[in-house]
């Protein structure tokens, strides 16, 4: 079997150089899964919705390259990003006797690639692992870069490590069978690339918009390689987010909250960041740094790809008190990712008062 | 206060650079804690009989370097080294709204410079921290090399992180409220640097373990700084324990398997790695490497410094088993730190009825 769009975007950080491989049908391609790590057992994190429908066909393609391999179900939801199913990994690694050169393929979403990933970084304080993302949002963003974690009640993202994959084989061909609310959850973290970025980039979104809801397997290929290519440039600048990195969570200050706020699961974290780039445009028009129509422009791209724009409706001590748990935060202040300039962003501090009026004015009646 | 018997041993890995400051009074002494990473916040992880004792010199002492300080306590004692005490840390570090530059002090011996030591490389996936070792185990051994970890049912130390402190501040003076018991199982770990890399240290421990286990501060500042030379010549060469820092491990296939086997707490962990060290110069011997003299030079020296010398009765196929799970495993075979000759270690392989018979060779009737 042949990948078709197939291409590979190279991510170089000091924690490790590894290739993300593009392409349809790249994960039933023997070709994907060689001159990885050696060892004497391969083991899958999946979840039971993505491995009955992928979970055999990475099983056996992994079978040519590992003498034993087994697979380990999470329960599936970002709800369950918790010690418990993290636990079951480390349960399922010991009970199998896994050594310290077993590697870990994350087959799944966002939420089974930061686990696993997790699970990697920690076992044995450390195993060789793969990310085999299957949405959109783990294509373009999550699998790559190597931040991994689980929740706290207290806060999502809390618990991880930056720890690097292997590799990151992202097959177009599972996007097929998406549901569209996690497609368009995915296409929130595409259109970021663009106001942080490359507003090129954006105008091409915009001209295909339709074409990527619609499933257009070429339109997908360009948008996954071209976020993929800005994320590793980002990440091979500034692998701990000690600076420049920190522009990736563009929309997501105000998105962790609305996902906290509301409970982790009844707005997917797409969602919360598509209305969060919303309120974020909204933030830096209002700090004067980009014109009303920006605002505008942005809001329409996320509503035509299906996500909110209207911000739920919490108290607004809320919104700050989950806003200030956000891992930006340093000593009290609120720190947002805002646009300088169309293509260009930076984290700034903004007054509670202008943010609370910001989100006021984007929340529905 | 100025420290009497002072010196510095810096540690050198890609994880990073550090300072080991050893002397008397160095927990008071202001110095001690100038140059670390500024933040709003420091945070004590300490357990309640060491904080009782030095909990209040150091929050006075930090006082001074940072506007907030505040601490939490861990359960004491091995059998608490869980997923569970960790999260109290968590639970304190969020509650208390701390951010990515919070500053972690480990103050306490193995368990808790472990387990805050993971708590920091996890938290907001890594914050720095600082090891305030008040054991001698913990000073000359698991606060220096940036090993952190807690336990899982069924493995000691199987979740961790390679994770490097900004700085180790060993105060000698806290060796004088460690119990006897504890002091002989510190002195395990100082023992064990003779024979896998430096007999004339090792002739140096025969000839003032007497002085050492009476607390003569000059000997335990020799022993402290030698132990740390050449832990840091070690970790400085293999970070990452993919070969050559697996020697630091002497003795502990045998007494991770006794601790495991004894029930966590039963055996101190010094105490399994002393008859450990018997149990593996006896290995080596049997293989041919050394003479039966220096496997009994190892056991007087153990028995000396107040540890056990005959293993615990277990059924063999107990032992197997839990040697197996120890992360030195591959792939099923069971692999041990072995003397080559005296002063110089290697990982090797053993058969198992080799190793069943040295064992009950040297198990009490």
């Amino acid at each position: 079997m042949h990948a078709d769009h197939a291409s590979t975007v190279t991510v170089t950080t000091p924690g490790g150089r590894y290739d993300i491989r593009i392409g349809g049908g790249l994960l039933a391609d023997a070709a994907s899964w060689q001159g990885l790590p050696a060892a004497a057992h391969a083991v899958i994190v999946s979840n039971p919705v993505v491995n009955a429908l992928y979970g055999d066909a990475l099983h056996s393609a992994l079978s040519g390259a590992y003498p034993r391999v087994s697979r380990v179900l999470l329960p599936d939801g970002e709800a369950y990003k918790d010690w418990n199913s993290l636990n079951l990994v480390f349960d399922h690694l010991l009970a199998q006797g896994c050594d310290r050169k077993t590697v870990l393929f994350a087959l799944g979403g966002g939420v089974v690639g930061d686990m696993a990933g997790f699970a990697a970084a920690s076992y044995m304080r450390g195993v060789p692992f793969v990310q085999v993302p299957t949405t959109l949002l783990a294509q373009v963003d999550s699998s790559v870069g190597g931040k991994t974690a689980i929740n706290h009640p207290l806060g999502k993202n809390m618990i991880g490590a930056f720890y690097q994959p292997a590799r990151v084989v992202c097959d177009l061909a599972t996007l097929a069978t998406l549901p569209p609310r996690e497609l368009s959850a995915g296409l929130a973290e595409v259109i970021k690339y663009g106001p942080i970025a490359d507003m090129a980039f954006f105008d091409w979104i915009e001209a295909h918009i339709d074409a990527l809801r619609a499933g257009d397997r070429a339109a997908l290929a360009h948008a996954v390689r071209r976020s993929c290519e800005i994320k590793a440039e980002v990440v091979g600048q500034d692998e701990r987010e000690s600076g420049l990195r920190a522009i990736l969570n563009f929309g997501h200050t105000f998105g962790h909250a609305i996902e906290a706020g509301m409970g982790y699961g009844a707005w997917l974290h797409g969602e919360g960041v598509g209305c969060g780039m919303v309120l974020a445009s909204a933030l830096s028009a209002e700090l004067g740094l980009v014109p009303a129509a920006f605002v505008e422009r942005v809001a329409r791209l996320v509503e035509r790809a299906g996500l909110p724009v209207q911000a739920p409706s919490m108290p607004g001590a809320r919104w700050l008190e989950l806003m200030r748990v956000d891992k930006k935060a340093e000593a009290g202040s609120i720190r947002f990712v805002l646009i300088e300039e169309p293509g260009r962003a930076a984290v700034r501090p903004a007054p509670d008062e202008l943010v609370l009026r910001v989100i006021a004015r984007h929340t529905a009646a």
